[in-house]
């Protein structure tokens, strides 16, 4: 959706070391916005992202594919559902729950769009960030269900020295905001450390590594509100009352951070691979 | 689907004679059928089809594919809507209406598994018949939404001397049963041609060429269930008031024809374009 950031560059980076030719997709995708959500206000930067990506630590990306909305919805698209005309695809089953409850068409969207610029692009390999963790499953199982001949690359999350996960949103944000936004991977790291000290020989319960998050979440200090915060199986998002070590799980959350000096808040996801 | 009959082998003999390669796919597709449908009972006569395929007026195709259900849909697949899981490819606008009153699930179920088919073999052309209206503009906005790189190519309905369109449900039908179903290309000329002597410098009213096929199935001398009789924009399938020379119209119906000897009804469809 371009705004990119230093996350969006380690993708490229890894795909520029890895294959022939790497193609960067810019596009922000209407389908995937509800009518209510921050379309108009997403940010843009052709620009400042074309120039990123045509001097790439030395290298340079072979493409960067803009298209026009009404190349990649030819038969127009609307963000009111019940309107919609033309060709959707749904991911069902780990679509409906975490981002897809608030976002109930966002998911659709996202498979969408993606099946469209993998069929325009026809890439060997496509490269996702784990921040997004929910994305890159419904990709996963979209690729493998639609049969696509294409590798699923999944690449951990970039985030600033002190922890925030970065996202286009943080643009959002000022330093002091972004700094007290930390608390979500310390947090989230907090529920890990006590996953990895009890999984040495047996499973261990979701609802006790929630405690360990929640309890980094009430020390904070400023008003947030929190979505979800969920364990689910790491390949079919199903909820999950035990993790299984071998199994694994995404511990994931989203989280409304206030902007400062404003009523406004801002909506930023993190979320940690447990093995 | 397979059941090959000369419909189907119109297209192939058409695809061999303006192509490299042929490959002809036979998969009898679940997620087309709803739990209450003939999934289990639709024909299949895989052994004829590919001794067909194999000695097909000299030419024979390249290749036959016959994936397996697990291999099409590897999340699995139930024809419960409410229990599927994994993606699906939906066709809003034109998916609704004819065809799809009756069965709401049914061009979902195509649009999928064709787009699943067309990743796996990457064709340059499909070949789809005339006979099934709906699929054919279903498929063709399939293909040009998701930006699908293949050419969909529509063929005349294959019917018997008598008329009748072929279909692999014709083999419930005894060859009385059949010749009785005649009626149904019968009534759909006496719209065309009514359409075609009123057409000349003026659009035609959708009420009268409708009337006009009417007026033959009310002369017909069995029991006959008209689950629709439809005049449709050529390409959205909206219902038209007005056939616009130059725009044109899809005109089509599905009846349920009585098996002989059985109170036991068959479902055959039928379809004629005016220009």
């Amino acid at each position: 959706m371009g705004a990119l950031h230093a996350g969006h560059c380690s993708l490229v980076s890894q795909s520029l070391s890895e294959n022939d030719r790497t193609v960067v997709s810019i596009f922000v995708n209407p389908s995937q916005f509800a009518p209510h959500e921050d379309l108009e206000a997403y940010p843009r930067s052709l620009d400042t992202d074309m120039e990123t990506l045509s001097n790439f630590k030395g290298k340079k990306v072979d493409a960067i594919f803009v298209p026009k909305v009404s190349e990649m919805y030819p038969s127009g698209i609307t963000l009111d559902v019940n309107k919609q005309r033309g060709a959707f695809v749904s991911v069902l089953g780990c679509s409906e729950q975490l981002e897809g409850a608030q976002r109930p068409q966002f998911f659709r969207g996202v498979a969408t769009i993606v099946t469209k610029l993998l069929n325009v692009v026809t890439p060997d390999q496509i490269y996702f960030g784990q921040k997004d963790a929910q994305q890159y499953v419904v990709i996963k199982n979209l690729v493998k269900d639609l049969l696509i001949n294409t590798k699923v690359r999944v690449l951990p999350t970039s985030r600033e020295p002190y922890g925030l996960a970065l996202s286009s949103r943080n643009a959002y944000l000022t330093d002091p905001a972004k700094k007290r936004a930390a608390v979500i991977y310390e947090a989230l790291q907090n529920g890990e450390i006590y996953y990895n000290t009890h999984s040495q020989s047996m499973r261990v319960k979701s609802s006790e590594i929630i405690e360990r998050i929640m309890s980094i979440f009430n020390k904070a200090d400023f008003e947030f509100e929190m979505e979800y915060l969920a364990v689910s199986h790491p390949e079919s998002l199903e909820d999950l009352e035990y993790v299984e070590p071998g199994v694994g799980a995404i511990v994931s959350t989203a989280i409304r951070v206030p902007k400062e000096n404003s009523t406004e808040k801002i909506r930023l996801l993190d979320n940690i691979l447990l093995n």
